[in-house]
């Protein structure tokens, strides 16, 4: 996944970044870090851990600079190392750049061969550094040809920053995959994964970074180039149902709004009669709301969470994240007991949380669980950026509907449809277009998954 | 605050007492510690931080027995220590003794006057360490006697767990100001300071621990004891009210269902014309969801929180508290921009984190924001082991409802009554009899506070 | 063992205290701790490890106050914990007091069984804590009083110094068993278990502490008291041999002198013809160097130590000294390949490190290696302070010295008589009085070992 | 500086180069690192700060292999962070590669602006990152023909190893300026900057890695090819007078007996009537002893280490070295006061810490202090891997013998020549060629230092 956060040319550019980060930290949790510029020379500090353990002011001091980038990791091997922690600073014939990248190429395999063959090392697995590579090796002479002709040989799915020595770059696949906004603070540019960053620091969205654009902010001024046109874009659907923050714009949609609608969605197409709607807490709770709304079956709160850990879909290690559920999550057994129970959820990867979380409810006493699910099947790998794990893993790739529900241990299970999911998703009725590979197995046709790739991702 | 647990003769008592603390983690985060006895023998380990980071499993190896005691430390001055960690372990002409404390003594001045006449000797400002000193100076051989006369001497709040040599020992004051609550696992008897621990751990709850009940549990069985005969407990209304967690039985009644009423309650007698209901998360939610039923306002989530850091209450640096607040916190502008929003919350003590909060609604467009706070004013300081501040420092204590609600910058401000509180608390009107002093300034008769000792609590 | 540092009414207390604990780092890597009282308040801080890490900038910033003292301690068990890092700072009908000591009480059972008869609390089992309840049990109202009717009840070692809120105190013990010594700093007095701090410092020594002597400083100035008076004091002769730095003042003898001269008295006794004399690093290079001198046969440098461990005596760990022994001291094989080596070292505890040595050398071609220790065989436990083991531990007290020369594989083995150490030790003929226990098995009159009290060392 | 450490195909290989390494921690305490092949695939640790602390056993079982390769790095920056510890680790076309290198290469700008053209990316300003991308780039197919051509290119100062997935490969430049040995142990081969490591693994020291050799050592057998000839070698001087252990043999000479022959000729080039000789500790002590035995003057111990903290010549920060200085390193009052004594040194760089050393011996008495260094007067900055700052900061580049001698504040001063220290070097009269740079200003012909590459070292 991953977090992303620029800010040029402001005085207090390194704070803000920090700032940001945590506010970002949702969007990963394994590593963190800060690059920033000035007079033409960029410091950095990044390590493994929470923004708060990693910045601490002592650290953050060292490094300077009115034009920063940041970004936090997500990672889903338990492998992840400092070596991984973006931003990369590296220095090549173009002097000192500074990368951070959220998202995944699906032509990395090709492309990294490529590189090796002349003769590029890599120190990491991470697709960041054939980035990196592709930088150094261009021979493009002026700044802004070389990075668009670089991203012009992507595939695959990424928002990304750079910064060198005058510049700060910012750049948006063509199919848009991951979510890339604009903000502006005291008339300075600000750029973050998501705008639930701009409000808090005092400043405001102005737009989101299009897909295919890319912009470089110097002291000449904006310059906005096109890397490539795709006809429709692909906006990951992922985002809006799970992953963002509720209190960010997501492609002009209000994330919150939207999880509200696929609840309504929901309750529309998967109605049962129940004595109460309750959500898994805390992404699904607008949803389980939506539902509660539409349904007219009393919300109420299903669980209460401990304060020991952090988000349970983010954890590495899929032992732990078993083990620790039931202390994490515990259920409010007086609203569910004896009850039957609308359950939502946003989506069901490999169905093991869900197993213990039905098990949950009914071992305080739930007559019935109904599961409901704010999205279709997830049955296929998504290859832009979201660890969704192998195919084989998803337990829709290989179970039917009423398998899962008996794997879950549920009363019934229901799924939104693609189509209303996409209707859901489309708030305002603009027409966007979305990526719902992971639920259709079908990927945007010019960013096809190299498959022999399955191993590198940022 | 604190929360203590303790269990008796149970082969894997010391995993146990590591995942009950981490249930109880919500009411201490300042430090935590666990002491086990084996053939006699008491092996304690304690550390600053959650339990998480402080009870690793290389460090829990170093403890072992099958009767064990864990704490959790809420500190409320910014100089905690490790000194201050418990359960405090002690060797005296008893043998060793480890003693793990929720409460404040009232007459703790007078008492640690006395023993340090005797030549006494203290390393902390903490109350438990008077408790240990009085049971060393005790003259009484026997056991069950010697810790009945200490306890007689005590004055103000204790629910206390100790492990001597043979035996596990618990006691809660005649008031029974502090909660204690008796499970059973697997045949062995457990002490938590709330029920919330019992089922994750895969037992019941059986009784609480009675006001004035010292309870000694040994291999002769399990001998009750009464302290003291008190004609009405005081059972603390704010434990129900805002610390307890809403997964657990308090004073025999469920604490969500309790929220829920104070909600409702709250909408009968303070209603207002408005568009959305909103808690400030996480503890006033099960509030505002009374209040929006009861009102037929709807229901809405106002606020996302960032994972970075614990329970806002508990830090003990007001400063800290303040800055992050924003980040902490962030409201959900789709769900109140434009409307009037009855903002829900359990209690109001300093009111500078009100005044945030509604800032932030306004920031982002709340037309109107109307508080409810589902306690009365709080007007004098606890002595009985809640942090309340000196009266000075509580807001209502100075200042009158139309200054606060000025303060808070609310468009209306209104408390529940303290008759509208005890009706709501005594959910199954069982004349259960409460603490209210930090409402109405009235300390229970037999509990007076020292006013001298203001500075010294657990 | 354990080293002490204190200074009076000095403007940069802290910051003194800790560069001289640096200059006693030999004394004690275990814990370290500085106490410091500024306007009747007294702040402290400790850790265990080095100075170097435990008092960091940032932590000795958060203590303040002209008067402080420090201690790093020497712990012999494995088991030592921060529990027992001194100084000792407590409170008590006195007020508080700091209390950081050298030394080992030969009736520490007996007092503690008797204050725990009073009702005193142990948190610890150290000699320190004992004191610290003597002087809180105590009825005496005047500090010089009651601080001089506590000492009179000690028995054994005690080198002390205490931080009133008022007062700096000094004491040590009838005996003189551990050194302690005045000193002067612009105006300023100082008080160190050794000399070798005054100069670093930039101030002078003055003279010792007498035995017996108690000196109160305070705004009226330096009270001093006696103890007790005892015939013959009873210095500790292994200070002076191994355990003292050689730029320490000990007694009044200038211990590198000492150390010469041993080397010279051993020469004298238990010529050898040799090609080379070589000393273990590095507390016996001086003796070496005064072997080599008096018997003409060269001095050569004989071993290379490797930067990465402290000294070998110091560890606690037995198995971690051995595994290890053969990396950080390494011999020069050239300096004594084919030829008969004179081996000086000061003592020999349990035989296996010389044992070590001895093959180390044979391993490099040394033709004979001839021992030669600067002491006389020890045989039987120290009771003040020193931890050299159970007497059974102790191989001289099993083995003959022939015995012994086959366990170490040494082609031949002498010892100093106690005589002629004794002789050696008095280097300006004052007729000084030195505690032999360990080497003779005759502990001085009044201060017996209490035999039953083996497990309590500070 | 830098101490490199490799074992080809041992059962225990890690944990011989754990071992090794700590052998060689005087050579390197800024960072250490182990790199270990198994199946052809590499595993890796390294970090900042001493073996000691950064190989912890439970890191080192991370790292599995039979052929390992290790490094401890020496670093004169106060900027090394662990993106500079070694060995590095890096993928290309020809698959893993681990590196490992002392020295520095001569030609580092010219060969790193010429990769950076063909689009190589550095990630450190370390010159072993050159030689990764120079290794990366090649177009020999080739493992041997690649190392051979690639080290053809190299010009400076180079002793390397590299992993490859199935070999092992060691070179080192054709003038030697970094030692370079091998050893063998249970018939398998070692590779060590230093023999002093190969007796206390259980091995034994075989010959000399030479000038000029590339060793290849795979399954195939030991391959040894040459890079280049030179006419005359160029062995750095000052490992032997300084940086090397004297219980190695460096360049075929035994390190102790040469510093003693120093000091042999610096008595009688040099002499002074005077009463006591003594040295620096550690590194001038045999240089003192050779300079007694020669001028019949008593040796001496003059100081007394404290155990805080490592070697003096090796910090990083030159303000931290200046300040604990007088703490580090205390002299011997009684082995100087009122004497004339001659101060042995190896070498002076700034002449700072000589200032210090000179002014302590005054302090504390000294009537006259005669410093003697068996070194030449270090007039020139090295390029081949020894931090010895721009020339500028020499003061014998700037300063006269006389002007020296006024700033330590000694009474007489005197240099060995570089004629005296060449025939002292040449124990054997093999007439070995020595690099002697740092004295004359003279560098190696086709070794040039590459002035603009200041910055640029290892």
């Amino acid at each position: 996944m991953c977090g992303l956060f620029g800010i040029y040319e402001h005085s207090n550019a390194v704070a803000l970044t920090e700032t940001a980060l945590k506010l970002l930290q949702h969007r990963g949790q394994e590593s963190v870090g800060i690059a920033s510029s000035e007079h033409g020379k960029i410091s950095h500090i990044s390590g493994m851990g929470m923004v708060l353990d990693v910045l601490t002011s002592q650290k953050t001091k060292q490094i300077q600079g009115n034009t920063s980038i940041g970004h936090v990791l997500y990672s889903t091997s338990g492998t992840s190392t400092v070596q991984h922690a973006q931003p990369f600073v590296f220095d090549s014939k173009y002097g000192q750049i500074a990368l951070a990248h959220n998202g995944h190429l699906t032509n990395a395999t090709v492309l990294r061969e490529e590189l090796e063959k002349n003769g590029a090392v890599f120190q990491s697995n991470s697709d960041t550094e054939i980035i990196v590579h592709l930088l150094a090796q261009s021979s493009e002479k002026n700044t802004i040809d070389r990075f668009l002709s670089v991203f012009k040989k992507l595939e695959g799915a990424y928002s990304l920053l750079a910064l060198t020595e005058d510049s700060l770059i910012v750049a948006r696949d063509p199919y848009g995959f991951r979510p890339l906004s604009m903000g502006i603070l005291d008339g300075k540019t600000m750029v973050s994964s998501e705008t639930c960053t701009f409000l808090p620091l005092g400043g405001d969205f102005v737009r989101d970074v299009n897909p295919g654009e890319m912009i470089v902010i110097n002291e000449h001024g904006i310059k906005i180039s096109t890397i490539k046109k795709i006809s429709k874009p692909a906006y990951c659907s992922f985002e809006s149902i799970y992953f963002a923050r509720p209190d960010s714009l997501l492609y002009g949609n209000n994330v919150y709004a939207v999880r509200e609608r696929l609840g309504k969605y929901l309750a529309q197409k998967h109605p049962i009669k129940a004595d109460v709607v309750i959500g898994v807490p805390d992404s699904a709770l607008p949803t389980a709301l939506g539902y509660a709304q539409e349904s007219n079956i009393p919300y109420s709160i299903g669980f209460v969470r401990s304060p020991d850990i952090g988000r349970t879909f983010i954890e590495p290690n899929s032992e732990i994240r078993r083990n620790i559920m039931p202390i994490k999550l515990r259920p409010i057994q007086r609203n569910v007991e004896g009850k039957s129970v609308v359950l939502v959820d946003d989506s069901l990867v490999r169905g093991t949380t869900m197993n213990v979380v039905v098990n949950l409810l009914k071992e305080v006493g739930a007559r019935e669980v109904h599961v409901r699910i704010s999205s279709p099947p997830m049955i296929a790998s998504c290859h832009y950026g979201i660890d969704t794990l192998i195919d084989d893993d998803l337990i829709a790739s290989r179970c039917s509907i009423d398998e899962i529900m008996d794997y879950i241990m549920a009363d019934s299970l229901a799924y939104l449809s693609t189509q209303d999911m996409l209707k859901a998703l489309d708030l305002e009725k603009r027409s966007l277009s979305y990526c719902t590979a992971c639920f259709t197995g079908e990927y945007p046709k010019e960013a096809q998954p190299d498959l022999v790739n399955l191993k590198c991702h940022p």
